[in-house]
């Protein structure tokens, strides 16, 4: 048998693809999952291979909400947690249930572009509202609100892909608001919520909703393995009671019953908040050894420092196109994404995304010698 | 804490709930996912907690590929595969990117019933169309297709839920014909296929398809295990390719990397086949004490045996109404599905369905004796 793709990407040896969002793979943590599966096992529940209840796991949901409790130094009421197979399950789940085809969503102009992919599968129309170093830009959003009638608006409020801002808390509370005032609901995307390196981010969205408006979605993606296949989303129940009631949980159960049991364990054995810490420590060099690396190397590229997540989002001097550029960079051996991407009217093509999860230190060094080389 | 609730369905230690389509919690192979587990643990390869190839690992689809081939004693192409988390998350991708709201799609009348809730989500105008010993009535079906144009029949070809009636060899070649000729595409919900006790079905739908119109469904809920959720599509790559190109796929990665990783050693290890051949005797004996419980308490009560499944469906004598007995019943803490609840026009109301997977022959027994009491 030839080689089979097991993967979603595969990088030849010498290249170095900044463009992948995704963790390193020498990462992943397999000792850690085959501790926490020994451990569940052991415990000899078959009720872990059942058809699980709808809501996920009454233990698991537990489970979760103390430790985010934990991370977030808020409560967190297992009632309001929904499990899902992730963010992106989460997305195709709420534009299958809440929306119909031509229906307006606003996004952040950038924003995460396979978010778009989503929702140009369920044909609505999307919406781009500029953001800058605090996020949303709240006026623009109102403009864009007096003249649409969005379902949703869909925001990455912290550590943003690709642009690595957070939304700051006073921008949250007016989102509330507008929220409220144009009647539409607001989906979080917050699968970076818990890797800041720098400063502590504002709270999950859902802490700032004093009504029914807000579903916060985060993962175990990005934490712990995005082969898993599970997130949560957070929500007044209210909000949670048209994903818990429909028909697809309602025919095959709660999503991913055997691996919430084993996350449960992860959890349970402390192997979770360890890991996280791990991965931090690792990211914040990362991040850290990328910046010097642009600024060294590329002084002319424009970046801020974010304080958490995966990427740098730098702008290239003189309205140059990084689309066209790739081109050049491939020569070198080196990718990133170019901002069109990320656009959804086919601007911001004076910026790249680089990523620094994906690669070790040398190597991110390695990959931004290259992208200057291929500049020049 | 109080009991938290884990699984779906939870019956009081002295009902018994003939109406629960699950396997027997008891009988879940705790113990092989184990084993399975460790194995795929000891090969050290983190590559199966990465983000997955949208069509599902290839190393999972080729040792699938052998496993169906040895069952269906037909070739499996591994590219003719798209993994996916089970029939009814096939069933809700189906919906979210082939529908749009108001499109007919035909279903058997009975269908599955919670196949229709996914289908009401999606806001689809089912049409219903009757089914005798060997499924579908082609002359029924041919007369709707010439007033409606619908998107899709959706059949549960073999071992009918809740009818248990299996689709002749015939029929699905007229099934094919007229797809060909009315242009809709084919959804064959399998998931009984491999639960053959007393004679072999035809192979899957996906055989008969000499175009490109058939998906045919399968799944690890029903052969191994429902928490799983495991499952995969089998089509020609032409007709995978929306759904592995789709935004969700793109954006999550292939559904359940780490799950498929373990069911892989299921597989390799032989506990699969094991398995699955112990379920059969399992089945089979509890089915023919489910039959000859009701021929010896309940003679009035009309049924096929059937040859497969998890089900049999009985006809109350001089038109009773199901729904209103089934108040009667519970005053003897016994249930069973109603039969319209499987009805798109609220009809079958004198059918209901009895399932003999989820209790033990003496269980059966003891819920006919009471049904009986009941009915009386």
């Amino acid at each position: 048998m030839t080689q089979a793709q097991v993967t979603q990407v595969s990088v030849s040896k010498d290249w170095i693809d900044l463009g992948i969002g995704q963790p390193q793979i020498e990462n992943l943590p397999l000792e850690l999952l085959e501790q926490a599966a020994n451990h569940r096992f052991r415990q000899k529940d078959r009720r872990i291979l059942q058809y699980g209840i709808e809501q996920g796991n009454g233990n698991f949901r537990f489970c979760l909400a103390g430790f985010l409790e934990a991370r977030y130094g808020k409560p967190v009421d297992p009632d309001h947690l929904l499990i899902t197979g992730g963010v992106s399950q989460a997305l195709d789940m709420i534009c299958g249930l809440k929306t119909r085809p031509g229906d307006s969503v606003i996004v952040e102009e950038p924003s995460y572009f396979l978010a778009l992919r989503i929702f140009a599968d369920y044909n609505l129309n999307v919406i781009g509202v500029p953001i800058d170093a605090n996020g949303i830009i709240m006026e623009a959003l109102e403009e864009k609100l007096k003249k649409h009638n969005p379902v949703f608006v869909y925001t990455i409020p912290v550590f943003h892909n690709p642009a690595g801002v957070t939304l700051s808390a006073e921008r949250r509370e007016k989102l509330i608001d507008l929220s409220e005032t144009y009647e539409f609901f607001i989906v979080a995307d917050e699968v970076y919520q818990l890797l800041n390196y720098t400063s502590k981010p504002p709270a999950p969205m859902a802490y700032y909703d004093g009504g029914e408006r807000v579903l916060s979605l985060g993962s175990f993606s990005k934490i712990l393995a995005p082969g898993l296949k599970l997130g949560w989303m957070q929500a007044k129940p209210k909000l949670l009671a048209p994903f818990t009631g429909c028909g697809y949980l309602d025919s095959g159960g709660g999503l991913n019953p055997f691996v919430s049991s084993i996350v449960s364990s992860v959890i349970e054995l402390g192997l979770q908040e360890k890991y996280l810490k791990k991965l931090r420590k690792i990211y914040q060099d990362r991040m850290a050894t990328l910046s010097s690396a642009i600024r060294k190397n590329i002084p002319a590229l424009e970046f801020r420092e974010p304080s958490g997540g995966y990427f740098i989002w730098a702008r290239l001097p003189d309205g140059a196109d990084s689309e066209l550029l790739l081109a050049d960079a491939q020569e070198h051996k080196v990718r990133y994404q170019p901002g069109i991407k990320f656009s959804c009217i086919q601007g911001l093509r004076d910026y790249l995304r680089l990523c620094f999860a994906y690669y070790e230190q040398t190597e991110l060094i390695d990959g931004i010698e290259r992208l200057a080389r291929a500049l020049e």
